[in-house]
């Protein structure tokens, strides 16, 4: 590999790193003080564990040798001893590294819908057991060499398009944050107007650093490409998030009056998260247009929970669940050469929904029976009463602050 | 382009992207607690519209066929579909990207004098005429072929150095805040001493991530360059800015006694900007004196606003308009082989100087008609009791902290 | 030298620049809410003064001609002019720019041991003197052709490793660390359990940046080898510090019944600790392996200072000192071919341990010496009463927050 290549591969690996933190600070923001530690701590205790199942085995499954392969073998080469010994192992090594960070986000995304309420321990076992049933095996499905990769020439259609992971990440975890939201039930006293951010600087930065992270996380596998598109792609991240932004603050504007900081951040990451699939296929405008689209719809989506009362409290399933579909189906329509109003049929939007489907039913299934089990046996969820105390101290004996000067 | 190149240009892409949110941090933590919402979404807003402008039209309007045209033609190729399928399409669309991060942050720095009293709606108004009429323009100008970039020519005088931007972003941003400043009028209680930043670790915060991201503001350029004078000018970056911290702090210890958090942030700021049109033509030891020159300067000319009376609230004009001037006014006398006292004669200085001022003029006076027309329209200050009471709750619905844990 | 070397070797160089405020935050969060800013100012003041000593005559003392020579002769090229006109420019700046970074952080890690009693002008003399008589001459030592460079030449045994600096950097900081809180004394009040953070997240967020431009320092020099072990690194990178997280929670979960933030936090900078000797010289299993040894040896070191009676506020030596030993020492064991159980013999362990005891013993005496005369002379500590009224007000004339809303 040309040191081009190698030197924003690595580059994009510490990028999407960095992420994760992102994604702790973007929800500890929005959560009470009270609970500010234990959100933060699910973001980072996924970090911690999925960063070393996936050297140990992880990244062992998430390639397969034939289309309809589950998934790899984990102990084909247990904590990578040959790879990192191979003619190749830089280049291995680097796409290990650079697959790990997308493995630790997609399970750390799923928190957010069972805030102020989760067991550290619990969560740390559903994090490990999901990551293994779950992200392992979908990341082989749609990069891999899996079924999803060859849907296309399975199907005779055009090949399922998800280039950073619209349907492998974001879709991926928004379904298993459902099934989560409902398996934990709703928090205490749960009903609208009942979450106020504690921190609204807080949640900016997490977005920012989820946004600065997200040109790494959309343009980083252009390391196997030299780097032939990341123009279009930084782009594009670029321009669908401000126009995200946009479409957020003018549907808060319309129904509420008033414009957020919080519907920018919020906004901000369904563009990101419309994006991802599509970096690489959309032309400028019909990013900006995806976008509007998405950032608007997601701030509508928002709502869901309220009228069909699942307690998703930091609105997983409303930004990456609704905004992954959005990006993945919207690829159907203006794929560059195969979206239908692009020169295509209607070939591309369905494998796109096929794949998209198959994924969110998976994950959901699985995360809800695990959660279901975890619930049942050493429990998922804390008390009530400690709930109220405020699950900081309870779980991890600390609190968010001590801001007092005197 | 090769592929270190490319790489290096997304990088520093995301890097810069990063800064607005830096700014906004910067600022946000400067004000009172009840404004700081307000605060950051000025540049969260500046961030998203003016990305979108980029996209539209502001790129088509950053480059010029002939020295004395004004600008582009805006719909010439409008959201870029032609370049977007161009063959040279993926280094056309990183130089778009890369500028649009410089489009973003040039408006979001005019919001710091503006602190605590503007309207959000009248200022995304003002960021997208303003960013329309002078800085795409201003951009053409210095960089996109326009009469700056030739004047050297055009007098039979060296080339005007405005590497990475002191006269095209911050004279321009700085002598649009003053305008700004003059048109809002003063905060309610405007006098020495009001203003007590309410999160110094957030206006550190902002402050780091700017220092960080502006790696890529003064490298990223180099791109063009096969990376050739990267060495100077980050080492640059990183040499002035540790000596602007040590003037300011120099000054503020003789002057108050004490050297402070936001000083120390504020002279790092200077000295950035005064790196900034600089960074590729100077020696390391030259740059140093800049930065402590730029340092100890604009802690000084941060009082004028008491002496002059005017409400330059987060001091856009004793940081970006001063260190901006000599930033680029220093090049007269030390840039590498030019400068009069590096070789060169009076010439040098001559065309930095009327670089600056014509920006400084132009600038000025579009945002002061535009601010005033605002104004007196659909206003652009918002009522002395929601100043009192709070911005962030009358304008955005919004507290920027709920810290209590019970 | 290529792009791709240049664009990783100024990304690196951003990366670990911001490493120093990261660290600010980090320490920052730690302390009480009224010494936040004399915590963070002294990294920013660190920040600045080594920024400038570098250029001026630190680089030219981190290398040396001969074995056996102290340090660089720092007048050879005061100020840089030469090599910033030499032929191979570039390529020397970037060397000098990222070389400042190490510098920077270096001592700034020595401040955590003296949080809340430390004069900030007292504390900017140590920081000049102990980077000029300790960190440049061991910068030399280490990797500019010195005797510990040397060492395995010298005694017929393998090369000292010590790849991105355990020696050079972390036991380096944490003997000083050491030497200057015997020398200060203890806190008011000093007793197990006074410490409580005052902003958990602030100090994840600066253990986050650390993580993240550790990756620039681990990886960094590669540029100087086509960037060919960047895989390896990258991913050590990544699995010792999230094994080292897991590692500090298991003993905080066993001994205290409760996983902290505080702890993952820590339990990531003692893995880092770890791996920055050892990145490119471990396989990945093994590097797991050490991080969780790392993670779990500091969380019970750190308690030590309670049974010796020094007061090393944040841990520098239970953190810096500590894991800086376990990586270098580790290596003698597991080093790729030359560890005892993997291919050598005691080589490598002899080599290793010299160098960590002699950087070791030769950085807290001239530490303790230095320290000794600043307190007796212009004094060091602040007085009691300055103390327990809050250090920021009474140094900085400033406080960390003003959160009211009213």
């Amino acid at each position: 590999m040309d040191t081009g290549s190698i030197a924003w591969a690595i580059t994009a690996t510490a990028l999407v790193l960095f992420m994760t933190p992102g994604l702790a600070f973007f929800y500890g923001g929005l959560v009470k003080a009270k609970s500010v530690v234990s959100m933060m701590m699910m973001s980072f205790g996924a970090l911690a564990l999925v960063g070393v199942l996936w050297v140990l085995y992880g990244y062992n499954m998430s390639a397969v040798g034939g289309t309809w392969e589950f998934a790899g073998n984990p102990f084909s080469d247990f904590a990578l001893s040959s790879l990192a010994t191979g003619e190749t192992a830089n280049t291995d090594l680097i796409g290990v590294a650079f697959g790990a960070t997308f493995a630790i986000i997609t399970v750390a995304l799923i928190s957010g819908a069972i805030a102020d309420r989760a067991k550290f321990g619990s969560w740390l076992v559903f994090a490990g057991v999901w990551a293994t049933l779950v992200y392992f095996p979908v990341a082989a499905w749609v990069w891999g060499g899996g079924w999803i990769l060859n849907l296309g020439d399975t199907l005779g259609l055009p090949a399922v398009i998800d280039y950073a992971g619209g349907t492998a990440v974001h879709i991926n975890a928004g379904a298993a944050a459902l099934a989560l939201a409902i398996v934990l039930g709703k928090r205490v006293g749960f009903q609208k107007g009942m979450d106020k951010p504690h921190n609204v600087p807080l949640t900016l930065l997490g977005a920012s650093v989820l946004w600065f992270g997200w040109f790494g996380f959309n343009a980083g596998a252009e390391f196997l490409n030299e780097l032939a598109n990341t123009g279009l792609i930084v782009l594009n991240t670029l321009g669908a998030t401000a126009a995200a932004i946009i479409g957020w603050l003018i549907v808060e504007k319309l129904k509420d009056g008033k414009p957020t900081a919080v519907g920018a951040a919020s906004g901000a990451v369904a563009g990101l998260v419309a994006i991802t699939p599509s970096c690489a296929n959309l032309e400028p405008g019909w990013a900006l247009l995806l976008g509007i689209i998405a950032g608007a719809i997601s701030a509508l989506a928002v709502e869901l929970k309220f009228k069909l009362g699942f307690d998703d409290s930091l609105d997983v399933v409303g930004i990456h669940l609704v905004a992954g579909f959005i990006g993945t189906l919207y690829l159907g329509f203006f794929a560059i050469d195969t979206g239908l109003f692009t020169g295509g049929d209607l070939g591309q939007l369905s494998v796109q929904a096929i794949a998209a489907f198959a994924v969110a039913i998976y994950s959901f299934v699985i995360a809800f029976v695990l959660g279901f089990a975890i619930e049942k046996t050493i429990g998922f969820r804390v008390k009530n009463e400690d709930e109220i105390a405020g699950i900081d101290t309870v779980v991890h004996g600390e609190e968010g602050y001590k801001l007092e000067t005197v």
